[in-house]
């Protein structure tokens, strides 16, 4: 109980929850879903509108599927040591961690739910009318906080070696983690599906980690009326461009291109999310060793 | 991403994250499975040495599971705004919440995995050689930067009535919410099963809201060597004796009693947590009506 605890002791950190399901004589190779800032694994289950989720989708569809709470998010703890030391008076206020809850409406247009709050992009797919559901999801983020890289990485290196290889999915602020962790243990990666990561490797980083490496890139709508995302999407096919000279398999793809136009950036939420979910399925069993 | 936002903007707290599993054609109540001081849902999920959690072992046994964070606790949000305010210097350090994270050699005395770290009850029964598992499940505790009732109150009972009726399963210091929650609605409490709670009602609070109501109030052993846990056994004897006096149908009982020693407060996830388990499950069968 809380009143018997005293201020001192010792805690655990970086280390990440991780959540499963295997179905039954699994055939295919296990997918590790990683959510983006501000947001924990909740991202992947069911959807604000209460839909399934790819959590399910993919277990349903033979994938063993790991869903992550990044070190220090949801029920992965954070160090929360020196609040209690600033609370106390043993450590000023500029020791307290760079700990941020995110505004919605800021979110709103960094979600490219529309260009600005509380407009909407014509034909945009994310459940809007559940909106309220989704920014229960929102929690506090610690990421500015952490070391690089993200703690989150070695613990996928970990997890990735455990399963004997795995598909690394990862969204948005944890995007560039599946390349960090090829670059501890590039063996133990199958594969990496980057759903609109906030940065893709440097071109001029080393490609060498990515040879015969199935990677996807993968992108919503309205990239280009967001000045961020557009360059960000601009820099994925710089390095993609590159990997692929070094022998990767990278893609870049939009899924306008691919006949499944109006996604969000949280396009695993999006109104038509299975079939995102579909395309993705398919396009992990024609890249991917079973 | 990150960079984009701002320090300011609309936050959603005091919602619970909520997980669920419902059996096919289930004939029996719903139970909300709550974990207690410095922990999560994950309390209730597989153990920390890898064995079936009660989350499942009670699906599979016919009931409909829900398991829950605590508000402001994993993945149901905290409100970080006043750690934001203190660190860009628009508040004082007086106003950090009161957050912390318990120390595993306060635990190990409080959860009664023996009289002091690191010394074990003899036949204890909780697998600590894995306990590094478990340091692993403690996360920020923000219930002293709450108020009163916590707000997991109010959303257990909106849960319990969203589901018809729910029989509320709290652990130590979700101990009392229950009985809390029963306060605002009690047509909806279909049973209370308090795990070693922090507090029983007061003797001299208002029964009338318990009368017929079946409810357990469950502990493990070694209560008497400590002397927190020994008053808050006596007290809650005290509680079951004044409520059936005014209807209730409560029972307390200690695991001992009923033929399963060694029980540690994580009674859920102990060696022998099973077999408590079905142990409950009877009880749930010869006492809530489905």
């Amino acid at each position: 109980m809380v009143g018997f605890f005293p201020p001192t002791g010792t805690i655990t950190v970086d280390q990440i929850y991780v959540h499963y399901q295997v179905p039954v004589a699994a055939q295919r190779k296990p997918l590790v879903l990683v959510h983006g800032c501000c947001l924990s694994g909740k991202t992947w289950e069911s959807t604000p509108d209460g839909r399934m989720g790819w959590d399910e989708f993919f277990v349903r569809r033979g994938f063993p599927t790991y869903v992550v709470d990044q070190a220090s998010r949801g029920r992965s703890a954070a160090d929360t040591s020196a609040i209690v030391q600033v609370k106390s008076g043993r450590a000023g206020s500029d020791k307290l961690p760079d700990v941020f809850g995110a505004g919605q409406e800021s979110a709103w247009q960094i979600f490219r739910f529309g260009p600005e709050y509380p407009k909407v992009f014509p034909g945009m797919q994310f459940p809007l009318e559940a909106q309220a559901e989704f920014w229960k999801q929102m929690v506090p983020d610690w990421s500015r906080a952490l070391p690089t890289p993200n703690p989150t990485v070695p613990a996928l290196s970990e997890l990735a070696r455990k399963l004997n290889g795995a598909v690394l999915v990862s969204h948005s602020q944890s995007g560039i983690y599946p390349f960090e962790a090829a670059s501890i243990d590039q063996r133990s990666i199958a594969g990496i599906v980057s759903i609109e990561p906030g940065a893709c490797p440097k071109a001029s980083d080393d490609m060498s980690i990515y040879k015969g490496m199935p990677i996807l890139v993968l992108w919503g709508d309205y990239v280009d009326q967001h000045e961020r995302w557009a360059g960000r999407l601009k820099a994925c096919r710089e390095f993609a461009s590159v990997a692929n000279r070094a022998g990767a398999k990278a893609e870049v793809v939009v899924l306008n291109d691919v006949g499944l136009p109006g996604a969000s950036h949280m396009l695993m939420q999006d109104k038509h999310s299975l079939k995102i979910g579909a395309w993705l399925a398919d396009w992990l069993d024609r890249h991917i060793a079973k």
